[in-house]
């Protein structure tokens, strides 16, 4: 890591997602410093809520831990109910607080669990199915599923994963065009990486071609071009889905003019 | 910390916000130590690019390093392009996703650069004038600024401010109902945590009433119960700012039935 390095750098640049989780369980005591190391995270009004199961037989992975970081107006609408305030500020703006509030809140306690020598691994698909959550956490209104985290002593160890070149990510003062080298650049380095670790074969990840489109693609070629492609490509163009499952728990984004 | 703990555990209890910032400038081999760590973070699909301003007179608290994580559709356009697919997912998710891919990748650059000493504070308000921030930055559309984080050697060293109980914040299987006495106390926590420090009282933080409404509250009052009601109670009531803000960015969270 260039000139600069120490114990927290080390551990924030080996993570990689674990999928494999041995049995064994987590003290509370564990359990309550990895939320408290989450707690101090930073926060623009602390409107999160973190739910947990250890239910290993349900959780994803059969993980021994299975956290739901929601965005929580709930808490903070009882709380000002007792000066006998109200909630005005637009639930677009609550959203980008509250999801921000959430997911450092979420990565410190991925960073403190992994300093314990725990893996970790985000579910991001959640808000879809926000309404089951809701019924299996019997959430109030205005509590809304954000994203799963599954945790628990690993029974893998897989390499670090590849990222984009530091120069395809951060841009000092202007953003570039972006020309077909660094473009190229960028594929070569999450392709090749993916492709040397068999990242996607072996989580048999491939995801099929929809609308008539031939498959040209096998476990020596499909790697992150193509498999981002395809997600960010045939996936749920409507977002009716998820402004339903936003509606059932009480948010609103739609333009004043269009209620 | 419980029965838990580890220097890594340490460094992420300890944050607070820094606001206050030596003139010393960073060397560009931390910022790219810094940087890299956020990049390792989980991910759904990169979906972030990260601005930096080394303009200590225009940068927020004049601080030596101001990074604005943002949401970037455009890269991975580029990339899709060379395949021949287009972006289908909607923009709704892609934001829920994109948001946390940044968020998470933003929090581990906190981590960072406070494990080598440096001092961070995150800016909330980048939303409400991401435009600005384009033409600033000449940023192509489908990339949106969602927040800021100010980073430098501290110029002083407040204390770590309070939180909500961990009762208050962790729930094991369901959703307590709330009483008044779990109110309370959190609000208890709060506002005696700040009140004690001279939280707002030293940040000159107090916000006006508006509608009528008469100040009872002085600086020996005025704490976190009060100030967050008055922001949350008399801030923007339309999301129209902020969807307009995302539409001259490409962007439409708008169902499908409204368009």
């Amino acid at each position: 890591m260039d000139d600069f390095t120490n114990p927290v750098i080390e551990l924030l640049v080996k993570h990689r997602s674990i999928r494999k989780f041995k049995e064994k369980d987590i003290p509370q005591a564990m359990i309550n410093t990895i939320v408290r190391s989450g707690q101090q995270a930073a926060f623009a009004f602390q409107a999160y809520s973190v739910l947990l199961s250890k239910n290993k037989k349900k959780n994803p992975f059969h993980a021994p831990l299975y956290f739901i970081p929601c965005l929580d107006l709930h808490k903070i609408e009882k709380i000002m109910e007792t000066r006998k305030w109200k909630i005005v500020l637009n639930d677009l703006y609550c959203l980008l607080l509250g999801l921000q509030d959430a997911a450092y809140m979420a990565q410190n306690m991925v960073i403190a669990a992994e300093s314990l020598g725990l893996g970790t691994c985000y579910i991001g698909a959640v808000p879809y199915y926000a309404d089951k959550i809701a019924e299996q956490f019997d959430l109030p209104k205005k509590v809304f599923p954000l994203v799963g985290i599954a945790i628990g002593y690993p029974a893998e160890d897989p390499p670090t994963r590849p990222r984009y070149p530091l120069s395809f990510s951060l841009f000092e003062d202007n953003y570039p065009e972006l020309d077909e080298s660094a473009i190229e650049n960028a594929k070569k380095v999450m392709d090749e990486g993916y492709l040397s670790q068999d990242y996607y074969k072996q989580l048999n990840a491939k995801i099929s071609l929809t609308g008539g489109r031939k498959e040209t693609f096998d476990y020596d070629t499909y790697s992150w071009t193509e498999h981002i492609s395809r997600k960010l490509g045939q996936w749920d163009p409507s977002p009716d889905k998820l402004l339903e499952q936003f509606r059932k728990r009480g948010f609103d984004f739609s333009s004043s003019d269009k209620k």
